[in-house]
């Protein structure tokens, strides 16, 4: 093994080991944060969207003639590497937890797509009079704009296998609402006894949230199409030339297949967070929603004899260490704390978009790993809920009927007929007698045979009103 | 004074004040939520919403022929009572933060419409036989559509002040910009000395913040305007006649002036707490950057003597009741608790939000409480914002200049010349020899004359570069 | 009425009404911070304490012979009408939602008081040359050690109702545990049929978790004895004569019955908001458990006839506009929105909190406002809960027994005998076969009749095991 | 290498690879959470924590005569093993973000030691015949006690660190106001100049907000010694012999070091999260703490040249890639972001405590995972901050006595000589004139040479008041 190297930067000189890629700044900013345990190493998705960059603006400064096509084309096809990471788990050391507003993450990427762009021209390691990570790799660039287009672009990325998992759950929910549709069942409001429904319409209306939140998603995911690239340190443009924004924007869509565009005010900007504190906030709809809809699903689950046991959730595991046989609703439960992270998480974001200061705001690294963590644990736990939960998800058909027998959810039409005050006492005198409403109307004589049938159907428990008027 | 009246309910008789027009729902609520000491009346724009929601349903319900036009009349009259705030004072009693889904808000809005409706048709009030709240005035409705489309309509309704509040401010800070547009400043990032910029930068950018929040805040009032109206207790419109949801919505637009449509999906929507979720975040996202564009006005302004001191805040009162001639930022102070506040607030809406079970959110009283509390504040608080701070600013023009003049911020242009390590070790030796960059430059010797004035101009402090490329 | 009198500051001469006892900073500071709608007048807690802080000082000054024995007699009796609440309405306009860290509520009581005070030595309102609001009510204090002073003073003053109410709601369900100490039931884990209980230890449970957090209220409310009075505007204690610190933390425990003592290090103790942090925790604490509570209530109360239906809650209003006799749990309900709102409230407290500087936090009254609110709430609330909700509350003997018979609750104590594998099968046999588990047993005759009576009892629900080891 | 063996659940057989010493619950759990990428593995105190609560329990089934005395020795010799930290990596895959209430945690721990324990006593592996885990490991014992007794334990280990931390950096604020303890300087309300301080003060202050925090955080760790150890189940204790809880926390707190006793009420223990609701609140008291001084340190270092710049933060990396010689606070800014995560964190638990349902709460695993997580950032984040910032801090000391000489900070020890009204006029004039207060105050003549003197000093900035009274 190589023994090292020296470099040398502000603070003094430092060994290198032989066998990585990063340089000083790297290697001062791995000592410096070793804070979270997370590393730019387990968010490769971070480091693909900072070499994309890295490669469209050593492509726009070739065509401005900025620097040679041979630099510029080792510059790119280092970032290449990383795209498909290449050399990841040993060059990426700094914590994601890192103060200095993204540099360490920016001189990170720069010097070691330095160092592959030396190797590929067959240059040695650490020799940057040749390719320096600054003065070539960083060119008409700054961390203030370069890191805050790469983690945009790294979130919309990353968007659509959480749309995907969406989209997957969405129409499960949309499948079972089929499959039951004509199980007639005691709607609940307020978890007391309240009119008719159908299994169908339970759950038509968890597809619909999910197909509401796709929507608020892709909404709120369009806001991160706007970058601050070619704005330099405060967007003001310093240092950087004349049609570099445009040029570099052109080559980060064709290589990323996205549609950025340049903001309309670069100082703006490069301090704002407001875009962050959105989609954060639309992940936390994502997940209040699918917290309701978990809860929903323990609630109709309870059981199995002393609940309301309507459906039974596939058993995945054995629910105690000590209570045989005890299945427990583990999957839902598992997307419910997922929810509480992410709620956490959004508070995290929101503290640190307040936190901007004049021409910056410091603590994006805070923001993004936030919202890294809170997508890849919705993505992966609603698929999850999805296989493991809902596609098994069975209802006890006749349980749902016996209930409709049982309740009292017909004083609602009965009110229609007889008017609210007198419904209320038949219903009252029901309760209290522990009496089928059907047999106490029948016992005050008020309605007509033929009343009694349109409202309690042959059995007590008609089909249920249209889902409209 | 009239000796009062009974009035029963399935709990008994209760004897109701003569002088109110309210029934037994009402007082029992009020008795019930005792509790925050904000009332109904305190709120009168729900009120307001309540009492057009009820005269669209009337007009519905004379459309299909359930009532009579008289009755229709006197409670579209009664309405409109309610509407130019008559009577409000007295008669709505009942505490925001109250249980039961808001029943009780639609109770003592239906008692209240019920009685002075009697009383616009020569009738006796709490004669219900006459003209009932539940089964006259609530005819077709449940709590459950009707305070949901209500809060909705009332949110909507309050977005005109709080945009109107932002227009002015955004132009505010516009006018600043452009008054100031040629004072060449130091930018700083991470509070520490940056590259130059100029005072009309940074005041744009404050503009370009409130901007891109009235666009936001529009975009998520929108999702507000998807009511469930028409879909009954859980969604499945039962008791409601076929044809009443449209009629309903299209008198209530026709009233209320707004572009209302029902929703898709009537059952998922009347649980769904999705919408106030999202405007609460845009609520909390205003405040995020109000708070960012307060402190940075603390910071620009701290002093007089020992701090940053580019600009003065307008004294609009004695800082201090010890330290005499103190003038303190208290109105930026002001807004920065109002956006703690909303922050706060937002919290809770999302705390309720995920609350909802099954087929109903029994939490959205508190919900709106927040919602309504956080758009007061803010509308007020942008306003006094503008008037008492953001329009009296005055820039310190010589110490913004004496600050180009000391600082180091050229560094970064001279880079692009010499290469980062180069000036990195120019400007580090600047810094410890307390000299001008400039004069490290001549010193060294490195760069010609010509060079010296393009980057430095004729004083240190040169115009700033473009704002684009 | 008085024409008013012109009072001047350093912004210029203000005509001030001649029927407030109010001056000049006053009238500034309402004007600047009309925001909440939530003035001074409406928490006279505070005033109260801020009354006591000013008499204090007063007998201390008097002490040290800085003001005569008359001027400080008429401060002193100004302080008690005050106290007695007397004149508040009219003369205390001021904002809770205030900046300037409290100083216009210091002023506010500066004027209010000297006015008085003039009035009581035969004076002319507004004859500060003859008594000083600054100069001699003030006289040795700051803000920044009045305030903060009395609003820790005002919280501990608010415990003593808001622990009643714990109290008082610990031992209502201690009552109720008692009531039904032998009733067995199933005990639920994650929404599933555990293992038996009684309804007296389910209830214990709850009187235990009020206990419990009684005793941690009272310990977070020690912190709030620390207070700086005596360190003036930032704990350096200047314009402050030594003994003044004693000697009024001394007259202000004589007056207001409390221990305070003043802090150890004044210049952190005037900054420092951790003990609000504190107690605003112990707040959120009782929101969190009181919901956990009441969530368990409305779980329990489900029903009538297709949820849990262990207990009913008593009804204490119509359920529902259009479902007639429905009775919903809306004071628990009421309860939790409660505690959403405290929830919220302490996150606000926490961000003022976070945003202290140097040597004061700003942020001080958005705190003082949010715990009070949440302490009035919750005063309030538990006194509902437990009036209205906890102490009515009837439980379904029959069920529960029902529960039990039906259940597979004992698979627990047959894994004791047979091991966790083998009761675990026979467990899954008895769910699907949907026979009782004893029958199951029986069947396989795998044990005695002697060891069946022992886990089963004489009927399938035995006495619970005993609550220890 | 070993071909695997195949285990049996109540969902059926299962293949488990022949290398590792979990079970078929362990292998379901593996595939049902593979959300959060933190495996147990990452957090080996947790497994350690378990361990020694499996011993203790052993040790206590020993006693009892409940198992043989070899069996119970295999157990304790096993539990050692992972006490050490012997095979963790490949044997404790079960992600941290876990539903089921932590069964999965108990579950994964009961294999691997009756694993181990097989190999020791020289049998095979996966042979539960012979030792079981759930008869023989988990005997006695429920997840429902075991889970939160180990996470309590956990915790409580890691305060140790946590706790040394805090007054290692607390030590080095005290080394600071020792080293500048005559400094004087600019006291700041508001972030304006307020009255003179010193440097050692503040720094002073520093220390005592971190004093108060240890002490803080000592009685908060003082409400998790109490454990529901042999509670069981629902802590009713069912299947938990007479003695054994006595007897576990006995040998538990010899194998731990610590004093843990049985919780009075296991019921209400067994549900109950308050002490991790109280716990969380004082590390997100920690957090706003730091906050507020890092906030003061980057404030005060502020510049290097248009700051406050009275103090120099250590040089730890080059703070832009594009600015040469820009130093930046890094280390502040990444304490300021750990503080927003454990902000964010805390809310995490507290939603997740609020979740708790009847006889459980099964979002326990979410809980320890966030406050486990705040704790090793914050134990990281304090020690590189005292290391690589606070030792290292320099004053400007020159800068200090400038900015002394030009404030108008004297102004209030005036007032006290020639009244509020007066002093503020001077102040004013001072401020518009851009003269030194002293030079005002001498042209005006109102006071004889000796109380200028007295003011001022010699210079304009006079040693500070005493800090007491």
């Amino acid at each position: 093994m190589s023994p090292g190297r020296i470099e040398t930067d502000l603070i003094g000189p430092l060994l290198i080991p032989g066998n990585v890629l990063y340089g000083v700044h790297t290697a001062r900013a791995a000592e410096n944060f070793y804070v979270s345990g997370l590393q730019l190493k387990d968010f490769p998705e971070l480091i693909q969207s900072m070499a994309m960059v890295k490669k469209a603006a050593a492509l726009a400064n070739m065509d401005l003639g900025l620097i040679s096509r041979s630099k510029s084309m080792a510059i790119s096809e280092a970032c290449e590497d990383l795209i498909e990471l290449q050399g990841i788990d040993q060059n990426f050391p700094v914590d994601m937890m890192q103060g200095g507003a993204g540099t360490s993450t920016n001189m990170n990427v720069n010097e070691v797509v330095a160092n592959l762009a030396l190797i590929k021209i067959g240059g040695v390691v650490g020799d940057y009079a040749t390719l320096h990570p600054n003065d070539d790799v960083n060119l008409s660039q700054s961390t203030n704009d370069v890191y805050p287009t790469a983690i945009r672009l790294t979130i919309l990325r990353a968007c659509d296998a959480l749309i995907a998992s969406q989209v997957n759950i969405r129409d499960a929910f949309r499948v079972k609402a089929a499959q039951y549709d004509q199980v007639a069942k005691v709607g609940r409001t307020q978890l007391q006894d309240a009119v008719p429904m159908t299994i169908g319409q339970e759950f038509e209306a968890f597809a619909e949230l999910m197909e509401e939140d796709i929507v608020h998603l892709q909404s709120a995911s369009r806001l991160l199409m706007e970058v601050n690239l070619g704005g330099s340190a405060i967007g003001t443009s310093i240092n950087v030339p004349p049609g570099f924004s445009g040029l570099a924007c052109s080559h980060l869509n064709q290589i990323s297949g996205f549609d950025l565009v340049p903001a309309r005010n670069l100082v703006e900007a490069t301090s704002d967070t407001g875009a962050f504190v959105t989609f954060s906030g639309a992940l936390k709809r994502i997940a209040v929603k699918l917290s309701k809809i978990c809860n929903d699903l323990r609630l109709l689950s309870s059981g199995p004899r002393t609940g309301f046991g309507e459906i039974r959730l596939p058993a995945v595991q054995a629910g105690s260490s000590i209570m045989p046989g005890k299945v427990n609703p583990v999957i839902p439960e598992m997307m419910n704390q997922i929810g509480f992270q992410v709620v956490g998480n959004d508070l995290t974001v929101t503290l640190a978009a307040s936190a901007g200061q004049l021409q910056l705001n410091a603590m994006e690294p805070v923001i993004v790993l936030n919202i890294l963590q809170s997508m890849r644990m919705l993505t992966r736990g609603i698929k999850i809920l999805k296989q493991r939960c809902v596609e098994g998800i069975e209802v006890d058909v006749d349980r749902c009927k016996s209930f409709c027998d049982q309740s009292l959810v017909l004083a609602t039409p009965l009110a229609a007929l007889i008017g609210y005050s007198k419904a209320s006492a038949l219903s009252m005198r029901a309760l209290g007698e522990k009496k089928p409403l059907r047999q106490v109307v029948e016992e005050e004589g008020i309605l007509s045979r033929d009343q009694i049938v349109r409202i309690f159907g042959i059995s007590d428990c008609p089909s249920t009103s249209p889902n409209n008027s």
